[in-house]
């Protein structure tokens, strides 16, 4: 598909973690934008090729932003939302997730993903970095909605081997340009040091990064600690597991030495702010994260915890947190979580063209709506987005060229009717 | 109007905090609920008069819920909306907030104060307790909009006298039945003892509850004890503020004395999570009011300090952060949530009639679709509108039995384009 979005808003993205507003048009051709400017210096997208343009898309001086980069969840918890909130964390894990998530099968999954996909769009999330079980099934249902989707394996002792985890990445890698793959596994608290080791291998024969869940809760860096006399952190790196990068999503209950780490390996924050708050697990260190010059991600988390797929949430409380945090209200601007939301993201899930909006790069990318009463006046739009902007203010969300979502309505394959029936058919089986 | 709204699903308030979902019709005729049921014994309802039912709405089965109180607010601040952000409280007082409002006239709140109303009305927000510059243009921008709004005094050592507080009182007390007005001042660290004790000679004239920011930083509350040898909720005590109740907002820094006149007096505590999250002042003692049987509201604050005016993002926060502030993911459940924003507003506010869905109560309410991802499946309506809810389930907002917004669209009588104009001339001009 050929869109030429007219008369628009457009967010660039600087080096230096800041942004612009420029006025004009975006060009989209195929899966890329290739063109950004006031629509009369068009020479070297035509000289390329000529172009039929099926869409020109009157934006009425709305604002194009880059997609949303969800870079930790686990999509087809959707059917945990609202199931068993109001309870301490283990007994939430243990007794209520744990046993209903034994009952699901792949196709349960398949069905929650889109459900979880529909959530995204509407919030204007592009991709999502997802660790869940039947990582097959999963990639699948993302790719089946034109949904740009990288998985992760949540490898740990009650699931599958390593030798699948190879499997899966090969597979998963070789699906399509909207499917990739990255090494990772649950989190030191469940997975045994001869996994850990065997991802290891995995990671230095792939040369991949690996993300896992660290430093989530306290109990958890002390029971590693109490183990291995050594931080979840310390413990990996000392594998051998970050030789080619990779970073831990929370991050919340960080340690002198972890910072080290993180910075030597450049290894990403992937932050998760309402889970955090929700499960009463703490808050992150983001400012210091910054200061450190640490690369900072944000994630869901899944529906389970969280309970929303909401980045408009997400981004407030990113800040909103480490203001509080601190005691400093002048801590972790605007700019540095819109670039979080967008750009570490892209990076962190290494899905290096799209960062941005720029020429060449992947056209994943969202209308805000600014007609609306929280995005005025317009004293600054990236305070408005990130400070009182909304998912009510997503008016479009495009994937690799393509609109999935626009006005209230989903172009992803399914019916919304379908999609919630079958999701309350399978919370009704379990019951 | 009579309005019959019919195949809904209905959120039935219970005095002990806990809600039911019953499915069926809820009428309205006039300004009033005059039928909840099953849409067949409606003896009572025709008894009375002949209802012309000028618009059955097929609810689809989606959920109608007492409309939200916005318990603490500063409506006309939307023109500070992201002006000044990133910056501590002090600075962003003294040197942004102030100067900007003295270039205010009666003429800015008033249009100011209506794209506040438009906001509100996105969010399900159906009355608010505004505080700020020029009263009597404030009661009038909401009354014009058909908003149910409760003005309070902002009266401080560099504002109008306590003269004009009681002339304000009795001027918007008369304005109809959308406006009242309820005594208050701005705080305790602005307001010498001689307007404190005018205010209280005034609260015992009238029989009026007093409301005051309180103990919103640690900051005030030291400088307070430093001059009077206690906390400003003891000072405003000693000075018999409360002898007809009130409440504070903020309410983040308490002391042990504080909680025993909160519940003598049965004052509120109106919380405003986002505001004091963003300007770094701290995490509410939510648990432990609700655990002292003090009845909690919510606020938004005003939008310079928030930045939005979202009840949902509010609810959220409420239970979110009390969970980690006591890290105990278990405590302050979403049912006390609801509660809060809703009858607890309703009562903090006076609006005695506004409380929940019930026949004889005034029809200010409002309809969440269902049928968004968001909101699906359905394990638990009213734990899905507290961890997961959106502005954007806000399908229709009705207040005093007219439907204001419906379908992302305004009846208010005003132009949305012309009272963004009118904003953006405002900041404008004050550049």
């Amino acid at each position: 598909m050929n869109v030429q979005f007219k008369n628009a808003r457009i967010l660039k993205t600087n080096p230096n973690h800041s942004f612009e507003i420029l006025d004009g048009e975006l060009w989209v051709k195929g899966n890329e934008i290739c063109y950004i400017g006031d629509g009369k210096d068009t020479e070297r997208v035509t000289d390329n090729a000529p172009i039929a343009w099926e869409n020109p898309i009157d934006c009425q001086g709305n604002l194009l932003i880059p997609g949303f980069k969800n870079a930790h969840t686990h999509t087809p918890m959707t059917f945990l939302r609202s199931y068993a909130d109001d309870m301490p964390l283990q007994d939430w894990l243990t007794k209520q997730v744990f046993p209903k998530e034994a009952q699901l099968t792949e196709a349960d999954v398949y069905w929650l993903d889109i459900l979880g996909v529909m959530e995204y769009l509407t919030s204007g999330i592009t991709s999502n970095f997802d660790m869940y079980l039947f990582p097959l099934a999963n990639a699948k249902a993302f790719r089946d909605c034109g949904f740009r989707s990288v998985q992760t394996s949540g490898v740990n002792n009650f699931s599958y081997s390593v030798k699948e985890v190879e499997e899966h990445y090969l597979a998963v890698n070789e699906m399509g340009e909207l499917n990739s793959f990255i090494l990772g596994f649950h989190g030191e608290y469940t997975t045994s040091r001869e996994i850990m080791e065997g991802l290891s291998d995995l990671a230095h024969k792939y040369k991949s990064p690996i993300y896992l869940h660290n430093a989530e809760t306290k109990r958890e860096v002390e029971e590693c600690k109490d183990r291995w006399g050594m931080t979840p952190t310390q413990i990996t790196e000392s594998l051998g597991l970050y030789d080619f990068g990779g970073g831990g999503y929370h991050m919340v209950h960080m340690e002198e030495a972890d910072y080290e780490i993180m910075k030597k390996r450049n290894l990403f924050a992937v932050t998760n702010p309402c889970s955090n708050l929700k499960l009463a697990s703490g808050i992150a260190p983001i400012k210091r994260f910054l200061d450190e010059g640490i690369s900072v991600a944000i994630g869901t988390d899944g529906p389970a915890s969280n309970n929303a797929l909401d980045f408009f949430r997400e981004m407030y409380l990113m800040t909103a947190l480490a203001k509080v945090r601190e005691m400093d209200a002048s801590c972790v601007s605007a700019e540095e979580v819109l670039y979080a939301a967008t750009a570490g993201g892209a990076y962190a899930m290494h899905l290096m063209d799209c960062d941005c909006l720029a020429e060449g790069k992947k056209a994943d990318l969202v209308m805000i709506d600014l007609k609306q009463p929280n995005m005025q006046p317009e004293n600054n739009l990236v305070k408005n987005l990130v400070y009182s902007g909304s998912k009510s203010n997503v008016k479009l969300t495009m994937i690799n060229g393509q609109i999935l979502y626009e006005d209230h309505n989903f172009h992803i394959g399914f019916d919304p009717e379908e999609i919630y029936a079958r999701a309350n058919a399978i919370i009704r089986r379990m019951k």
